[in-house]
């Protein structure tokens, strides 16, 4: 019946997403065996799961210690405006970022005597932006989505710069942003043509249709369309 | 002249971002010595770069090597979806951004097999979401700015557990998140009554008028306001 759907869904989203919490160098399908041995193992022992789905949906208060059931009125009009990480060399950042993944540079922020640059990337259209450098500041932080790369100055030719940190191996935290795109196969032809460096293919593992590239320092990006989500979490096991 | 305006502002500028590439333990308005002797000096030595900036904005391609021109169209219709980091304890954290940062959770992944699950939190309205689970997810991957944690099962409760790493101390990399507020010093009076945690607050060090906070994890949050940050930039040395 109505559940047999569900647990498909269900078995897909568990092959969809489980290298992240492991994300060691990417494994090949076999590196993680799937571990279901028939599908109605999975229907049985998630059978009690479901029903109480059916009655509270997953993201409610109910099912979730510590989310509040209203929004505290002092936090209206928030919104998510950032994501900063540091870069060892603007130029090849900003050639990545601009280039390969279209984004623009919404603003830049010089800092001579601190030795420091700061440029906010993201998909708002500059040619919106004032004129006035002040007002442009103003502008750029009333975008939601915007990334903010740090340039501390040198460590793009000094030869003991180690390079900065991704977060995805010990210490671990920061994991990763994600970009939406039109096609994740289409578009991850396109990287390999120019040459990015991939963490996960879109066939590899499990997870068909979800990459993950690497920025010039490292950092991983999550690469998926909302074709690719709506397929893989509905197709059949 | 038009000179002097634009020279307060970079001033007010330095010491508004400076502390962000240098992150250690914030610092008193001493611990950073005001770089210039002058606004005359500054003036002289700035010249140049002012004449420079008159011609071309800051951000033109001009005036960055790697910067494309023009974007590729294949990136139509990219956008910026969500910045992942783990957390030890979603029951502390979904207070946290629910309650102090007003978030909503969109939705959750449970990956048992895995033994992680992943929250994704915006301030998008959640009663616009789908109530399918599947549809849920692809609206969920649609909207702009999310923030997805991730948390691996058992954390919250294992004395061996270290904690993660927010990216400020060695090795670094990712810096924080960045949340825009009405009222920077109206946030933070709320955030202290809540007992949230200062990296810095709105009045230290010389940066006036923005605040980094700490999540439970111990990850920055910047907060500004638009108001603050125009104030900031553009009054009197």
């Amino acid at each position: 019946m109505a559940a047999s759907p569900s647990i498909t869904r269900t078995l897909h989203c568990l092959s969809l997403f489980r290298f992240i919490a492991k994300p060691k160098p990417f494994p090949s399908s076999h590196a993680f065996p799937f571990p279901f041995t028939s599908r109605t193992t999975v229907q049985d022992s998630n059978r009690f799961r479901l029903f109480s789905m059916a009655a509270e949906p997953k993201e409610s208060t109910a099912n979730n210690p510590g989310l509040r059931a209203t929004k505290d009125e002092a936090t209206k009009g928030y919104f998510m405006q950032q994501t900063m990480f540091r870069i060892k060399d603007p130029k090849v950042s900003l050639d990545f970022y601009s280039g390969v993944l279209g984004m623009s540079l919404l603003k830049r922020l010089d800092f001579p005597e601190m030795k420091f640059s700061l440029y906010f990337l993201g998909y708002e259209d500059p040619e919106s932006a004032p004129s006035n450098a002040v007002d442009r500041t103003v502008w750029t932080f009333s975008q939601k989505a915007t990334i903010e790369l740090t340039h501390n100055w040198g460590t793009e030719s000094d030869p003991d710069f180690k390079g900065y940190h991704n977060g995805n191996s010990d210490p671990r935290g920061f994991g990763h942003i994600g970009i939406t795109v039109d096609d994740t196969y289409k578009a991850c032809e396109r990287f390999e043509r120019l040459g990015v460096e991939f963490a996960k293919k879109p066939d590899d593992g499990k997870m068909k249709g979800i990459a993950f590239i690497k920025d010039p320092d490292g950092y991983w990006i999550e690469i998926f369309d909302l074709k690719t989500i709506g397929n893989i979490t509905t197709a059949p096991a």
